[in-house]
Formats: structure tokens, C-alpha cells, sequence
């Protein structure tokens, strides 16, 4: 099949999740070594709201001197200078030398330029680990393409030179990053002001708070949010979920100088969260938050009605994001919302995303590439 | 002079300053014993602008039947629901009955009912510490009128059984709060959503970072500003007053539920003054933040026009308290300010004051209430 001169455009796409972390990483404790301060946690969204859509292809007919390349949401980006990039592609590079070392029937996928189109469909930059799922999608898709037989476990060793949360995005459900052998420290975003890569090692090197958290106060919260995930305790969840994030932010405000991910309008969904949860007499819902501005609410599906329902009726109808709810009965605690906060998220908040836990990446048969090689324009 | 039936009123006023901590206190660690967590260190203001205003008065002639009074700001205020205030009463009362015993020619000042009027000259319940100017002046009006023999230093600890920080209003420049033996917890603020003893006490019991910042953090800071200020160094002093600034509503966001003092117009006085001081390649001024949201800006007589100067530029027209500022030069360094920085800071601030490092309570001979006994709307 595989010719000397072999013209044929080689595809392979892939989806990939978000995924929101409930305890915190930040930053490496020793950046040679890549070891990150603390375990975390975090929760991989469903693919059906948001979500990375990668096509690697290859092909012995792209020009070589062209090299790889790769468009992002229909703009083109250097390859070269993204250090992480070039490193994942490396290591699936050689992967693939390994098995056409081993079969020479197979063609020589690994001497081609590489073509990558990715598209997100959820605004970059903006905490929502969107360079996470971009690079898992990546790796999922290249690993595809040079059909290369490694487990998502151990592509993730590979993902988490790209970002350290994509290794999380490469599974499903709650994944957990225990220490060095897991995941190492990373960039989440490219476009927010400071990169969290250099944020996350000033927070290390100046925070006075910061050594607590990363000594004492993660471990025993990893310790029992896994017990309350194993019991299915939403209460303690919760709870643990919340202290997290604030005592993540905490430490980004400690840091010299500080640095802030929370605005007005963050701070009035935490001020809902909890006049809610206060109404209801136990945790309908947790928040948590990113480095960035965005609220991850959480909530039971039992209790959806209830959650939504308080949100909804406080935010405008310009808000976007509602087509997929269907709330029947909203029990009237939104009155419980206090009016301020309720008037800053009706002025702030543009947009909902309504989704679920979900799973790993998901290989898909439609491609941004087409059987030529023209990169297309939106995914079929 | 004290005839049995003795009509007079016997008045006497003070104005008391604003304190501002650089190193914050928060919380007491043994209620009972009223032992603060930390010590701590604050800036006494200057009057010119900011000031509590009280007049203690007291007369036969007042009726017994109403008891002691209290005017705040032109309302009455009720003692009895105020046990920090009755508490400062009862301790000055006590101290005037040992004078007028070893004495009997002295009217019985403590036999008659108290008429006490206050103004503040500043926005109440906006963590500018209305309630330590007000308890400060308070205490020392009253201890005027009955001509208590005490230090300041004595006084200062009646005063803080009515506002933890008023006992530093009794004192002028930078007054040194070290540990039970100087002052304890109180409440800064009446009008704030959450009190402020409340907050304090919530963080105490909740923070998960908090015990590093009493136990360590805090001390360290304490002798390192303490040192800073005998060698007058702004730039450390600078440095210093930033980092603990952060690093108390970095526990405020830590406590649970989270307590958040600082909006985005603060954030945005935040990195102006990071911009000016990167702009000027040293600390040209420097931002602490008590219990609200307002900027405290400190900075050197030297660099007044480039600091003021930058700051000016970038407010509207609108904003008050400019009249007093004569700035010659303003350097250009408002160009170094974030723009999104610069426009929140446009919106967001109504008014500045300026103002300088002052003394302590200044005696005053005009009285808020006339020598009949009536209250006056404003002070002369």
C-alpha cells in the first residue's frame, strides 16, 4: 500500500474534553525534575457542550519545506515557536519510527510533513483549560493517525509536555493526578494577560500561604474528596470543592505581585452559590473556578430544576446557553439570591454551557482535512 | 462651685483621626481573654481631612429618665443596645467617681446623665475605621469633660473595649499594637454587610491558611516593617505593607464562607500602583486595603506629583478632593497605567483624600452641644 511515492493524504480526527480541576494544581516544585506541588483532582466535562476537534494528517505530497503546521480555528500557528508542541510531536514521531522499524510493509508516516487543523468550540484563554483539551486532542488524533498501540495512560506521559491539565482531558470521568508520576506543571491558556505557567511558578517562589497548601491542606483535601466521590456524598463535595477554589484563588492573591482570576462577576456567583445552598438547608450546588473569571457550577441532576431554575430567572434573556434546559418547576429560591449579586450576573454573565461528566477523547470519521489535503473550515 | 442644684452643662469636644493598618489584625485567638492573633502596625492620619468630631456633655438638668444619649451623624443612637459603648462609659465613669471622692468640692459629674454628640467627616462603614476614630474621640471627650488624670496610653485601653483599633486612634504617627498587652479585637464597621468582629472571628475558626499567617507570616512582617520604618525605607516599608495587604484578604477569600472586601475598582487601584512603581523602577507608592474596598495609597512627600500626578490624569473630572492637590510635573508615568485598569478606576472612584501621617485626639473648644444643653447640627 505504501508506495515510494505515495500520495495519499493520511487522516486521523479526534474530539477531546474539558476538564475542571476541584483541588488545584499550581506550580512545580522542582521545575527540573517537573514535579508538581500537589495532587489534584479534577472532573472531565462532557464532550456534547464543549470540546477540542483535532485532524492530524499527513502526506509525502505537503511540501517538506513547509514542515509541519498547524490552524487553530482556521488561523495558522508556528509549530516552531511552540517548544511544547514540537516536544509531543517529537515523541509520537518516534513512536511511530518504532513500528515502521519493525514492519517495513507499513508507510514511512513518521518522514511526512504533518498538516494539523484543530478547532475549539468555546473561547480559548478564558480558564477553561481550553489548551488542555486542545493537546489532548492533538496527541489522541497524531496517536491515530500513526496507529500507534499506547494506552491513553501512557499517551497522557506524552500530553502533559503540551499542558499539564491535558493529560486529565485524555480521560474520562474524575481523574487524579497523584503527584510526579502522573502529571507535571503546564500552561492552561495562551492568551490570558499572564501565562498560568509563569503564575503558577511566582505563586511557588513568593507566596508566604502558599507552602501550607501545598504541605498540608491539599493532601488531607484529596484525601476526602476521593472518599466523597467513592460515597457519592455531594455535601462534603461540595464543600471541599469550593474551599478549594477559594484557597487556590487565596494564594494567587498572596502572590508577589498578586495576581487576580476572580472579578465582580465571579465573586456574585459565589455570593449565589452559597444564598442558595443557605435557602435549600444543604449544598444544591458548588462552584469552582479556574484560572480565569469563568464559574464552574456543579450540581446533582436531581437538583437541576432547582439550580437552574434560580439562574435562570435571575440572568437576562440574552443570555445564551439555555436552548437544552428543560426546568419544569424552579421552587422559588432565587429570591434567596441577593439582589446585587443577582444584578451583576445578569449584567456579566454572556453565556451558560449546560453539560455533564463525560469520558476520554472520541475519534471521529469526519475530518477538518480533506482527502486532497485543503484544510476545511468547520467540522462536518 | 458644685452647688446641689447645679443646672450647668459641663461640656467638652474632641476630634480623633483615622488609623490605617499596614501590618492587618484579624481575630482574636482566645475570646475570653480578648488576645488578638497578631500583632500589628498602623498609620495614623492626619484630621485636616478626616476626622471623628464628639462632644461629651453631661448635667443635672438632663433627664435621668432618658439616661446617657447618643447622637452619631444627627441621629440618636441607643447605648443600651451597645455594650462596647456602655463598657467605655462605665470604665470613665468609675475613674471620675475616684477623683470626685478624694475630692468632695468637685461636682458629681458621674451622677449626671450623659449627652454625647458625634460626626464623622468621612464615609461610615466603608473600612476606613469610622468606629475607632468615633470610640477614639468618644473616649477622650469624655475623659476631658471629667477631667480624668489618665495617659493616652491608659485611655487607649478603655478605648478598645469599644473598637479593637480605637485604641490606636488615641495615637498619632505609627502606632505599635503588640499582642493583649495593647489592644484587642472589635468591630471596625457598624454598616457592613458582615460585621467585621463576626468576619474576624469566622476566619479564625475556618481558614485553613490563616494559623500560617498569625504564627509566622505576621511576626516576620512586624519586625522587618517595624525596622523599615526606624530606617525610614520606603521601598521596603512599600513592600511590606502590599504583600500584607494581600496576603489578609487572601485569608478573608480562604475563610468559609469566603468574606470579600476588594471589587474590581480596588483590583484596578491594585496594578496601577504595580504599574507606576515598574514604570519607576522603585516603590513610588504603595496600597493597603482594610476592611472595604477603598485604596489606601501611601507615597512619599518627594514623590507626590509623580504619584498624584499619574492618579489624576487617569480620573475623571468628577472625582472629588483634588482642590488641596497642587501637582507641578506629573512625569508621564500615568502611561505605564493598564488601560482596562485606568477606565475602572475612571468609573469606580467618587473621591480622594489627601491626606498625611497626624497625631493623636486634638481637644477643641467649639462643642456639638450649646451651653443650654441643646445639640448642634454641625460643628463650628
Amino acid at each position: 500500500m505504501a508506495a515510494a511515492n505515495d500520495q495519499r493524504v493520511y487522516r486521523a480526527s479526534s474530539t477531546a474534553p474539558v476538564n475542571i480541576a476541584v483541588i488545584k494544581y499550581w506550580g512545580k516544585r522542582d521545575a527540573t525534575l517537573n514535579l508538581p506541588t500537589n495532587s489534584s483532582l479534577s472532573v472531565t466535562l462532557s464532550q456534547s457542550s464543549l470540546r477540542a476537534y483535532t485532524t492530524a494528517s499527513c502526506s509525502a505530497k505537503y511540501p517538506p519545506a513547509d514542515g509541519d503546521s498547524l490552524t487553530l480555528n482556521n488561523k495558522p500557528h508556528s509549530i516552531q515557536g511552540s517548544p511544547r508542541t514540537l516536544a509531543c510531536l517529537a515523541d509520537l514521531r518516534s513512536l511511530r519510527q518504532l513500528i515502521e522499524s519493525s514492519d517495513p510493509s507499513l508507510p514511512k508516516l513518521s518522514t511526512y510533513p504533518l498538516r494539523i487543523v484543530s478547532e475549539n468550540n468555546f473561547p480559548t484563554a478564558a480558564g477553561l483549560a481550553s489548551s488542555a483539551a486542545g493537546f489532548a486532542a492533538l496527541v489522541r488524533a497524531v496517536a491515530d493517525l500513526y496507529q500507534l498501540p499506547q494506552s491513553a495512560s501512557e499517551l497522557s506521559k506524552i500530553a502533559r509536555k503540551g499542558s499539564g491539565s491535558a493529560c486529565r482531558s485524555l480521560m474520562g470521568g474524575y481523574p487524579l493526578a497523584r503527584d510526579a508520576s502522573s502529571y507535571s506543571g503546564g500552561q492552561w491558556c495562551h492568551r490570558k494577560e499572564v501565562p498560568s505557567s509563569e503564575c503558577m511558578q511566582l505563586t511557588v517562589a513568593t507566596s508566604t500561604l502558599f507552602p501550607s497548601r501545598a504541605q498540608s491542606i491539599v493532601p488531607e483535601r484529596m484525601t476526602a474528596i476521593e472518599k466523597s466521590i467513592q460515597e457519592r456524598n455531594f455535601e462534603t463535595f461540595a464543600e471541599i470543592t469550593m474551599r478549594d477554589s477559594n484557597g487556590f484563588h487565596a494564594t494567587n492573591l498572596d502572590t508577589w505581585p498578586p495576581t487576580f482570576y476572580l472579578n465582580d462577576t465571579s465573586r456574585a456567583a459565589i455570593r449565589a452559590v452559597h444564598d442558595l445552598n443557605r435557602a435549600a438547608g444543604r449544598s444544591v450546588c458548588a462552584y469552582t473556578f479556574d484560572a480565569g473569571p469563568n464559574a464552574v457550577i456543579y450540581y446533582l441532576e436531581k437538583d437541576a430544576d432547582c439550580v437552574l431554575g434560580a439562574f435562570k430567572s435571575i440572568l437576562t434573556s440574552a443570555t445564551e446557553g439555555w436552548e437544552s434546559a428543560n426546568i419544569k418547576n424552579t421552587n422559588s429560591l432565587e429570591q434567596s439570591i441577593d439582589p446585587r449579586a443577582a444584578e451583576l450576573l445578569s449584567k456579566g454573565v454572556g453565556r451558560v454551557f449546560l453539560t455533564g461528566v463525560g469520558g476520554g477523547p472520541i475519534s471521529k470519521k469526519e475530518h477538518l482535512v480533506s482527502e486532497s489535503g485543503e484544510i476545511l473550515t468547520t467540522a462536518a
